[in-house]
């Protein structure tokens, strides 16, 4: 199948907005086997939008169209595309009540202008926004597809794999070819190393497609196999799938739709055992990320971010000649945090941080970047020093990315 | 000057690669008043490169097109450009000895495919890569202007600035046109009923155009004025700021690339005031967005992530009758909870927040969602009840937006 993809707005115009609705959408539809001929962005404007149809119309059985259907007077999407293919505006009642309860529900004023998020062209199909107002509908004229969805890349995202994409595969009856996909997500190793450990993995001949993906501080190596029979196709991916953890298996931390702290937060919940974090350079980061899975109360006891010597001291028991003698980033202070935040939590596990984040702050002796990250059962106290690079942000992520590698790695091997 | 951009390659049209460089290309000729009417990205394809070509000369007066010039198969650009516009390649030869001398400096053996980066189409205007061996051209036909640029970002960004743009000035004779951008950053509001406060405003009148950006749980309204006289574009855009401060000063928190942090630290550092935090539901999240901020530590004293009741108990003296009449999420614990933490660690403010982000907790009384924000500054403490919606990490981000607003207003008045 062939696919025109066109994003609409001024902000991505005026280069005020990096648009990333192409390139995920392109990512999607790739994975499916499926071409796309054209990716074009233009501009709010009425003459534009029907250009780029036209245009992208004479290269593709479908289109994807992403923005401009918010409730402001710049948004003119739906209006432009209603001209373009000669139907008329209706209100879709249904929609209707549903933009004023959810607006209503989340506390905003009904304002008028909103009723426009329910007008959609004659006989188009409409796709729920199952995460904002705006939702999408899709259109048929000579056999050819038009699917439109809001701009705000979550709820286009979420749209397209769970609305769009399925329409499509009505549509052009692809229900018949299955698609078995298979991400496999590591860390601390870059993507030409990836692409050379693999380069004698015989994809082709497997009959299965592979791409990377960085996402930092994450890789993402993505298989994809095509087949009329599920099973086959399952079987290719299982095949390569094996090929990769062969050569690789030290640097994959899950798989498909599971994230880092989700797999650590599903491991602390099977072994039943409890976790206090000390933070210095992560600031929070490192709790922020464990609390963003849901059911984290069960193993996650407190965190401490202690950017003080005195908060380090009182809360974390570390004894202040310690830090004078050997410095707050330091593998003795990294060692001390996490028995002490262990102890005073009562927690089976104590996992700590310590480190410069920058852009002031390094030494020669200890740079920015410089950090130390310990882990401590009551048994045992493990201790790494790490050197990062990039700004501030980038350390901050990269040293609670290695934190909860080396909490994953213990606790799957304990 | 209406300039159509169009970006080259099957790394683009995978979705393997996201294309920075045309929102690069968007940004600096925005800046300059130039007008972008359209953006398109095709794969390496002749067939899609032609028609790309001839639909963006439909739409501009110039075009700038990025990748495809390197030494391999599949890098056909000049060649489709050529055939497009009906020319025939030369070679020459200065370009061959420059890309010859720059392979063997690097200590790259010569190869003979690398002698098709030295073909450009008849009567080109070369435009040197001073980075790499990819050098561009220009092209001029009928009044239109087409310019050629690798894609690779670090020579593309290079040769835009220093070669694309002064070419394009020279031959449609442009004089300056400056352009003045107001951001204007606020929070709690929608963005229909901006859109309805700011109907009022003559922003035509006064020739500024106004642009609304959500970038949850934010929102940016961009005033943008172009004239020849700098002075003029100020004023109109100093006026056009005026009428929507007017408007909506209660939401509007900062300016331009001002981030809600830095704008806390900022009045925290000039009052000389420091800070601890004590977090339920935002598990980290509040005290990671403050030391995202360089030379926090100079004010943020600590964060205390309270997951359990007895984190709450020992660490910010929270009394257990308290938690057990009230309950964790109440006003009461909050209060005591930013009290408390204010206390234990000798800081002029204390801020709390505990709620249930969710997906489970919630009861009738106090659904998912229902957070409680309390401020302490050893006189008085202000405490909100918010009731969020949506999932757990956007009750969360919701929840350290307050906070972090809550703060903010604290300082502006205190």
């Amino acid at each position: 199948m062939r696919i025109g993809i066109l994003t609409i707005g001024n902000e991505l115009t005026s280069g005020k907005t990096q648009d990333t609705n192409t390139n995920f959408i392109a990512r999607q539809l790739y994975r499916l086997g499926w071409q796309i001929t054209a990716m074009l962005s233009v501009g709010d404007n009425d003459d534009a939008i029907k250009s780029g149809l036209e245009y992208l119309r004479g290269l593709a059985d479908g289109l994807i169209v992403t923005g401009g259907l918010g409730p402001t007077v710049d948004d003119i999407t739906t209006a432009a595309i209603a001209r373009a293919f000669g139907r008329r505006l209706v209100m879709d009642e249904a929609v209707l009540q549903h933009v004023k309860d959810r607006m209503t529900g989340r506390g905003l004023k009904w304002t008028e202008n909103n009723a426009k998020q329910a007008l959609f062209p004659e006989h188009a199909e409409t796709i729920e926004n199952r995460v904002g107002t705006a939702w999408g509908f899709a259109l048929e004229q000579n056999g050819k597809i038009i699917a439109v969805m809001p701009g705000v890349p979550s709820e286009a995202e979420k749209m397209l794999v769970e609305g769009v994409i399925p329409l499509f595969r009505r549509k052009f009856s692809e229900d018949d070819v299955q698609v078995v996909t298979r991400i496999i997500k590591l860390s601390g190793v870059s993507e030409s190393s990836i692409d050379q450990e693999l380069a004698t993995v015989p994809f082709a001949k497997l009959g299965v497609t592979v791409g990377f993906y960085p996402r930092f501080p994450e890789l993402e190596v993505v298989l994809t196999a095509r087949h009329r029979d599920r099973d086959k196709a399952q079987e290719a991916i299982t095949q390569a799938e094996g090929e990769v953890v062969k050569r690789l298996f030290a640097n994959i931390f899950a798989y498909d739709q599971d994230s880092l702290e989700g797999v650590v937060a599903a491991l602390l919940g099977r072994k039943k055992l409890t976790l206090a974090l000390a933070e210095s350079c992560t600031g929070g980061l490192l709790a922020d990320r464990l609390t963003n899975v849901p059911g984290s109360s069960v193993f996650f006891e407190r965190g401490i971010v202690t950017y003080s010597n005195a908060s380090k001291e009182e809360l974390l028991l570390v004894p202040p000649a310690v830090i004078r003698q050997h410095g707050a980033v330091s593998q003795e202070t990294a060692v001390l945090m996490a028995e002490g935040v262990r102890k005073t939590a009562c927690t089976d596990l104590g996992l700590a941080v310590t480190g410069i984040a920058g852009p002031d702050g390094g030494t020669e002796a200890k740079p920015v970047g410089t950090v130390f990250i310990a882990l401590a059962d009551g048994k045992n106290t493990l201790c790494r020093q790490f050197a990062f690079r990039w700004d501030r942000r980038r350390i901050k992520v990269n040293a609670s990315q290695w934190a909860l590698l080396m909490l994953k790695n213990y606790l799957t091997e304990c």
